[in-house]
């Protein structure tokens, strides 16, 4: 059973190697090269380590860090939609439960059941959990924008409203992360790096 | 206090983006793409949660999560020691202890010794979640040149016996995954992708 186990596992862990082939539309921090979805996860990890306290409900922290190591994986069959896409939605499409269950379908049943789940549970945005790694998700594309005066905003004429409202999503999570995030909003308003 | 710490974590999250640019001498499975820094420690992080199960002593995973998410983040100062360059010792030199503070020195004062007490703890390899961790660390580059008919064996002319030194520490943490390297090893040597 175990040794079993251990083989499905494997297949899995090789299996999600594509996702850093997977390429986001945002960059990286001062940078004109596109960040992959392995590297955004590790990211967003950090952050989740780094800024639990600021969380306004209490998290369990290892399930937040599991959804957002997670959280993008279906992309390797379901490929990246761009947040500020107006042509395709974003939210749980049927092709990235079908990817969902393909892939975590690798792992031993009880751990691909586990895995799907969580994946559901973010994708959802209800628990106090889910709310906190949306707010990771959110916050750390801000940070690289800003860093990189304007990034997608400038790059595909998103304006202020739209930012707004997407990043508005912070707040589920931490009070005290979106005063921070609102006001580079405004801040890069003045700058001229995000039209109003 | 809040906010003043909320400042010195977005300046160490802006800062270990850095991570992402450090190559590692590996390649991607099925790959001659090099491997970075930040891409490593996702795939860890993955495999922890995957295989946390296999674990022959009981072990608090979040724990070890932190672990391989931190454990290179010194090499964004240091820079990466391949495992079998015999000019460079790998373990915990004076220059990554250097890192260590200034990186993890970033975040607020709590934090950064916590942080730092988490990579000396990986680095020194006693405890449950320290060798845990550092069987995910040779794990995955095993099973990456396996994928890569040899990979950096190959590539570097490393022999059997020093692999198999290398490798022997999956052993600490799980004997389960350590039968299962110990077979791909000597399947490798079968094969004629790793001298003996």
């Amino acid at each position: 059973m175990q040794v079993e186990n251990l083989l499905k596992q494997v297949n899995f862990i090789k299996e999600i190697d594509k996702l850093k082939y997977i390429q986001r539309k945002t960059k990286l921090f001062n940078s004109d090269r596109c960040e992959n979805d392995a590297e955004h996860s590790w990211h967003l990890a950090m952050m989740t380590i780094v800024l639990a306290e600021h969380s306004d409900k209490p998290i369990d922290v290892l399930k937040v860090v599991k959804m957002v190591l997670i959280h993008d994986i279906v992309e390797i069959d379901a490929g990246d939609t761009f947040i500020y896409d107006t042509t395709k939605n974003h939210t749980n499409t049927e092709e990235e439960l079908i990817a969902a269950k393909r892939i975590f379908g690798l792992l031993p049943t009880e751990q691909a059941k586990e895995f799907i789940a969580i994946w559901e549970e973010f994708e959802e945005g209800i628990t106090n959990e889910a709310k906190f790694a949306k707010s990771m998700d959110r916050f750390e594309p801000l940070l690289q924008n800003v860093s990189n005066n304007g990034g997608t905003w400038v790059e595909f004429n998103v304006p202020y409203q739209k930012v707004y409202d997407k990043k508005k999503a912070i707040k589920n999570g931490s009070t005290a992360i979106w005063n921070y995030a609102e006001n580079l909003i405004n801040e890069s308003v003045e700058k001229g790096i995000l039209k109003k």
